[in-house]
């Protein structure tokens, strides 16, 4: 019924993550078993681990930007064969009837996804793991294809990292010449500047931090605006014709509203804390406009990946050990990295 | 080249309106007079004369919800004549060449729009004054049809209350079916739930009031959401497709977000301040949208007046004579209107 195997995770709220064996459900007929190479480093494994969400099941293993080869397939399985080259991102299943899985967008399922890891597996009467582990079992309608002619390891925080950014900035049709602002050079900001570029969009990088200036251009933005100086902010007032928020805390929206052009839309992807209160006639005038978005269905976290294989676009990354995950984990926390961390599965597998 | 009328104003920031003398400009060739019949009374109207928002210019004139009949045409004017049934709302005058002028959406003029009182005139160097007063002095292309059908006074606050709440209902195109809430019921909110169910929505008023709920539904709700009750706003959690939140002060709106389908919108059209915190969470979570939107476009507006005609809408009034109106702005400060003031023009002229 399973198969024990080797991966890293924590057994309580002190994050502190060690070398434990789990289970994977043996393969069921639409079922594909991946051999995971890759596991990027995803700000929201940290809370997780940590029960900042007040959700945690322990043991927990994080891990949603997985990358790696197929290893065997179910009998029913008809897009995947033994050492293709695939990813997982943030689900693993959903009901695949309700009307947010008839229009492809299962991260909305109305019955709720499972997600990769800290999730209720339907098949065990477990909690799913995620992908700091040696292998993965995974329904084949949630596995990505991944193409063949990037660096395999940097592709893995497209799956998080890149869908997040990819799905608004698909889904509010970005095209050539748009004024796009990206505010927020992380994880999700360097790659919405990646993207937001290569659909030719004229990018600005919005920063706090004018030490980033020169990286947001070396990653392809064409600008920098600094948001702490008045005058720049206030030159490109009423300009923008998106912006993308990766702001991934608490702060004051109400400059930016004032970039945007007239029925123009800030999309937010980072904070999902209360903000400092927005001055409703920052909406009013110019009927401007606040949205959410939620990472992306697997469809379009497919075309993602196509586009990234297209525009040979891949994530900035430094690779680690597993065993250095927890000092990973501090200085993600610090922001000390750029921009993502991706773990090679091999130390895990040797260790 | 101006005719001194009388009227009805403010010189300073006590907002004690007595009647005064103003002078209106002598016809221009694209210019429409007009004797006024009825001026509604808005909030704005108060937080103008109060100088709420520090740039009151005084003497003041309040008034921008004019009906009248026209008295007499510049030689140029093409669609009015003597005699004609017009209206009169926000705006006086604007650009006309910039972006959003093009688009028919004159509130957003680049250039800024010339408002119905307190703003500059282009043509006597002197504030504009509203509709308080006998007469008025329009441009032409600012002028509004007023459909004969309707009871004339009534008409009066169609020209903010009713666009305000149609431009919004239109704009997101509501349709037969769709589930509209409107939030709070006052001026703007008797307006929307006519409108939201004259377009053919199932219409809830959402208030915070159990007190009115026999009105809403009097003024054609098809329901109310009582939104202290959180069993009430629980089971409605997830249904509505449209929320036009009328609420013209400080509150918080997470509550309302949660009642939105995915992909749906709320759009503010009276609180102009810092809201409560938002969550982010309750946008991103559903790729839900907060919008605003400010009156409409002098061609919706003439759109909104002929839907009202069409469906025989109307604003419910409390009529007053001029001399009343400090009593007035006390009552409209305390929700004490059932819902919109309207003042008969010939208690002034009279006077």
């Amino acid at each position: 019924m399973t198969e024990t195997i080797k991966a890293y995770g924590t057994k309580a709220a002190d994050a502190d993550l060690k070398q434990i064996e789990i289970e994977r459900r043996d393969l069921l007929k639409n079922d594909v078993k991946i051999d995971i190479l890759y596991c990027g480093v995803c700000h929201s494994d940290i809370h997780a681990a940590k029960n900042d969400w007040g959700n945690a099941k322990y043991p927990l293993v994080p891990g949603h930007e997985i990358v790696g080869k197929v290893l065997e397939v179910g009998d029913a399985v008809k897009n995947y064969k033994k050492g293709d080259l695939v990813g997982v991102g943030c689900m693993v299943d959903s009901c695949k009837e309700c009307s947010a899985c008839e229009d492809d967008l299962e991260q909305f399922c109305e019955k709720g996804m499972t997600a990769t890891y800290n999730s209720k597996d339907k098949h065990l009467n477990t909690t799913t793991f995620g992908g700091y582990s040696t292998s993965i079992v995974v329904r084949e309608d949630f596995v990505l294809k991944v193409p063949e002619n990037l660096d395999t390891k940097a592709v893995a925080p497209l799956l998080c990292a890149g869908i997040t950014t990819f799905s608004p900035l698909n889904h509010w049709k970005i095209k050539k010449g748009d004024k796009v602002g990206i505010i927020g050079l992380g994880g999700l900001g360097h790659m919405g500047i990646k993207i937001a570029s290569a659909m030719g969009a004229e990018t600005f990088m919005i920063t706090t931090s004018e030490g980033k200036a020169s990286d947001a251009k070396k990653l392809g933005a064409d600008a920098v605006i600094i948001s702490k100086n008045d005058d720049e902010m206030n030159k490109h007032a009423g300009s923008f014709d998106f912006l993308l928020n990766t702001v991934p805390v608490k702060h004051d929206i109400n400059p930016y509203l004032q970039l945007l052009k007239r029925d123009s839309t800030m999309v937010m992807v980072g904070a999902i804390e209360p903000l400092e209160p927005m001055n409703g006639a920052n909406l009013i005038m110019g009927r401007k406009r606040v949205a959410g978005s939620l990472i992306g269905g697997i469809k379009e976290t497919q075309e993602m990946l196509d586009f990234c294989g297209e525009h040979n676009i891949v994530s900035e990354i430094e690779m680690i050990d597993m065993k250095d995950i927890n000092n990973a984990f501090e200085r993600v926390t610090k922001n000390d990295v750029k921009y993502r961390f991706v773990i090679d599965m091999k130390s895990l597998k040797e260790a």
